[in-house]
């Protein structure tokens, strides 16, 4: 009870970035997660100041447990990413990560996985639907998040990933197309929406599965990845 | 060991709304949260026909953890927000919930919090500090969770509370409004980018941890609930 009590206080406290040995005034040295110790304080106090503020990426938004999209991440927003404690970073594009980027997901141990799908425009045939699957494979394997999926702007080729992850999740078209739409806004490309539409799942609901049966250690219950047998 | 990874398998699964009870075949009378486990089967089996698809509501995102928010549900939204396990609706609206609405929560024991904020365009001056301080409380507090806000089309009176939820997770203002903007796309209303400024979280912290010690039944080092105080 009383675990479960700390626990629900716990993510409480995480909506305002405050840690319980914060509050408690518990000293501690913090290991992650508490790198903002100072300012917390000072923002639970109500002493918040426009310097002390957290700047998200550009575009960016939570897609699910765990999942979150954005533009490309500028030092001015690497506070924030802290406060999210990413575990890996799928980045879209296919130029060099930036030396401020690249320096700061290795001194916080991030995995960083690039996927590099040409940003030009239509026609949009640049993106093969191996390196989707593949991409995908990575958002949905739990052991990766907390997880930042992002290109340059978090409209695209973001928009794209997201779109077909909503597929597997059983969206609606018209839903999927929507949130697509939001983060895109005048920049929409019917051509993505195509490639969205087009993109099938069934064959990496089987990967899925397979993925799944083999982390139980199912042995002869495993479904063998079939996603490279079916993709023509 | 193997609970966190059943948990972690969990969480993968919920991803793509199979159960880890469909995988393995293992019979259950499901209660909650197993309500499509005929639909879940087909899916994970590529079966998915779009008459099987989930609808989110309208302008549906994800806040964070628990915290959800969307244009006003339909009936055809109802099969989604079953795959929330929603706890709380957070109505903005001062309209009686329509039937269909009050049946769903109902049968699924959904608590609704109904704020009633008028609608009406410009000036805004129908949200009050309190009602706004009072769907805070509601959304802050992890054991509503998981919650939806919802007004009628999500973008102003769903946006303005977002905005200040926001603040308290100190988020830059630009950050902020790029955030409701993203909502009220061609509807922004500059009166609820003003409100959102102008609202003050420093009594709203204050309120916040006296909460969270009450929670933590430290007694004496509570704070008081400082916002009727404070609010002017």
């Amino acid at each position: 009870m009383i675990v479960e009590m700390v626990e629900e206080a716990r993510s409480m406290l995480v909506l305002e970035e405050v840690t319980v040995e914060d509050l408690v005034d518990v000293g501690s040295d913090k290991k992650g997660g508490g790198r903002r110790g100072d300012d917390t304080k000072e923002a639970a106090a109500g002493r918040v100041d426009s310097e002390e503020c957290l700047a998200p990426p550009a575009n960016f938004a939570m897609v699910d447990y765990g999942i979150y999209r954005s533009g490309f991440p500028e030092p001015a927003n690497f506070g924030y990413l802290d406060s999210l404690g990413l575990r890996t970073i799928v980045y879209l594009c296919p130029e060099p990560y930036p030396e401020a980027n690249a320096d700061y997901v290795r001194s916080r141990g991030i995995r960083l996985c690039q996927f590099g799908i040409d940003g030009s425009k239509e026609p949009f045939v640049k993106i093969s639907k191996d390196t989707m699957m593949h991409a995908l494979r990575v958002l949905l394997d739990v052991r990766n998040h907390p997880i930042l999926i992002h290109c340059k702007r978090g409209k695209h080729r973001t928009g794209c990933l997201v779109g077909c992850f909503r597929k597997l999740q059983s969206w609606c078209l018209a839903s999927v197309f929507e949130e697509y739409q939001r983060h895109a806004a005048a920049k929409t490309r019917v051509s993505d929406l195509r490639f969205i539409e087009a993109f099938d799942i069934s064959s990496m609901s089987q990967c899925l599965l397979g993925a799944i049966y083999r982390y139980h250690g199912l042995g002869s219950r495993a479904r063998r990845l079939g996603y490279h047998e079916n993709s023509s």
